[in-house]
């Protein structure tokens, strides 16, 4: 047997999903995981307990794993480029990957490369912050401070409309970066895979509507987006995986302007929750195709199987038990495509999603909204 | 938490593909398996090595288990009795699962219920093998033996031409089921699948291609049958479902005869080879329904995603490192469907299959035999 082993570090809910899109591809995967309760830990048989923090666990947990890959982010960089000079293939590399750990190295290098973002600078302390809120042209505050490390989900950013409001984000001693508030439309995400030896396919461009800085729902693709402005979205994300060297899934956050531009809100280089759709509406999935490029194989066919997808997150309530929804929602709605993750409910936390897909979108957004709502028991019928 | 356990008996391939399934619907999988290499052990993360052939291992397996179902039909009826009669859901029940275990209870209960089969009786030795194809109208040698119990993939069933040739199958001292060999045009599938409270779903009927015994490719839906005809083997199906009690996933292999009958040939009560096109070409695919059915929840939709879905198996060959196959056959069919079991190659085991589907069958087929002649190592081009 000659086929590969994927070792995964991070035991959340995209490395479930990708153990799942890698069962049928017959490769070995093995997973690092903080606890033996971690989502993916549930339903990997290869499962090394253990801190991603601490070198020796990931030197010890890479000697056998033909390439490693991420659940998250927050590997040290500097523990990346260790494994990396031992010779182990890390995708993405440290070198890539740097860019979605630190918001300041992102922005500093999509200035370099000419890639449109919201006006931002690193700012040293609260009065700084307002300095910068009135050198942005037509602005002032409101504005938007983030730690460069360490956020994801909303976290880590803040919404800063007055010096009072600015002290908070420097309470971490991690440096912030200011940004304008961009006054958008919507969000996009703009979603590619790109592999060792540089082949790339994107995925179409999707609309993600948040709700209190959380991803609630992705409209595959984007509803009225002009077919000049997503082959643009696409190739800005072809361009920022290519010349950051991303190897596997990245996925590029989009501001959709009111004159018409798109900005790059954020980055992250792994599957993502802007490509859930792909699982149930794409001919490959993200996950798929994220295991195909960091074994370097050719990468699947990203289009669309249907004319309308849509991904709405499942969240938890105050119903702990969401298994009673199920059958609901599966005797209203035979179609639906429901994926949960084995996670304890708590209020806000992503626990799952469904998918829906159609010919009509008003009819396939009710439907995934329905089950969302109903699943986490904001609606009881 | 209150997902529940479905425990597994059996690691081969279709533990492995329903765990997949499982995946998305965050329940847990536990699977019995002989060991630790096996198809679906290599993937699942709680796993009980032990013989299902012993009572107690399968007592001490199925405590902590809501429900319990099979990768196989080698379980001795009488311990899934014992365990039913402990309170333990088996599913399906040994009732209904005896009629896949034993071609003779098989036969007489469906002649009881009218569903049309091969001309057949049990035969005591080789001469009553003769005075059998003597009594076939307008029949006589060649016949078909086979034994009762313990046949698979053309294995335990014998054609037979002479008294001499009808030696062989009372060799292992199991009863023998004679069958007159049936003049048929083609083999078609009619799968269905139900659930305990008696709802129940079917896919389209296919055609299943067999070359030496072995399933070989199967099109979905089954080439220019008319749709009366299709109905009709839905309809079986449906029927032989409900009166003999199943749970789960039934496939009913039938042959279309020359005369435009359709006559079963063989029953299995779990995920079957010739519904694996729906993975990749049904809304909802044979392993998610099974699972669906044994919890029973609410089945979900059967219908196909595309106007045809081919499936075709991948067998072992000469060539034993099927992996770097991979390279050609994705970088030439970006919408190859490749499910490989993480198992040895040894010549004719199946060790994978791949899924195409498309709206141009002769394109369909082609690029399913091309991938998996060039995996086996068949072509080299």
């Amino acid at each position: 047997m000659t086929f590969p082993v994927v070792g995964m570090v991070g035991g959340g809910q995209l490395a479930r999903m990708t153990h799942e899109a890698g069962i049928p591809l017959g490769i070995r995967f093995r997973l690092l995981s903080d606890t033996p309760q971690d989502s993916a830990a549930q339903v990997v048989s290869d499962v090394v307990i253990g801190d991603y923090r601490d070198l020796d666990t990931l030197r010890d947990f890479a000697r056998g794993c033909d390439v490693i890959t991420f659940d998250h982010e927050h590997v040290p960089t500097e523990h990346l480029r260790a494994l990396e000079a031992e010779g182990i293939p890390v995708r993405p590399g440290p070198e890539a990957l740097v860019h979605a750990q630190d918001k300041g190295v992102m922005r500093a290098r999509l200035d370099a490369i000419g890639v449109p973002c919201p006006r931002h600078r690193i700012v040293t302390d609260p009065a700084d912050a307002v300095a910068f809120a009135t050198e942005v042209e037509g602005g002032g505050f409101p504005i938007v401070l983030k730690t460069v490390r360490g956020g994801y989900d909303g976290k880590g950013v803040w919404i800063v409309r007055s010096e009072e409001d600015a002290r908070a984000p420097f309470l971490a001693g991690v440096p912030v970066l200011a940004e304008e508030k961009v006054d958008f439309v919507r969000e996009l995400a703009a979603n590619v895979v790109r592999s060792p030896h540089g082949q790339a396919v994107a995925y179409p461009v999707v609309e993600s509507r948040q709700v209190d800085g959380v991803c609630d729902t992705v409209i595959a693709p984007a509803p009225g987006l002009p077919e000049d402005r997503a082959l643009e979205a696409q190739r800005l994300a072809l361009r920022v995986a290519e010349e950051l060297g991303v190897v596997g899934h990245l996925a590029v956050e989009l501001f959709e302007t009111r004159d018409g531009r798109v900005l790059v809100n954020e980055l992250a280089m792994r599957p993502h929750n802007s490509g859930h759709w792909t699982q149930d509406g794409a001919v490959t999935s993200q996950f798929a195709n994220h295991v195909r490029a960091v074994l370097d194989l050719p990468l699947g066919d990203p289009r669309p199987r249907a004319r309308w997808t849509v991904m709405a997150n499942v969240l938890g309530g105050d119903y702990p038990d969401m298994y009673q929804g199920y059958l609901h929602c599966m005797a209203r709605d035979p179609q639906l495509k429901i994926h949960m993750y084995g996670k304890d409910v708590k209020p806000g936390r992503k626990v799952g999603h469904v998918n829906t897909y159609g010919d009509d979108l008003d009819d396939v957004l009710e439907r995934a909204r329905h089950a969302a709502d109903y699943l986490r028991g904001t609606i009881v019928e």
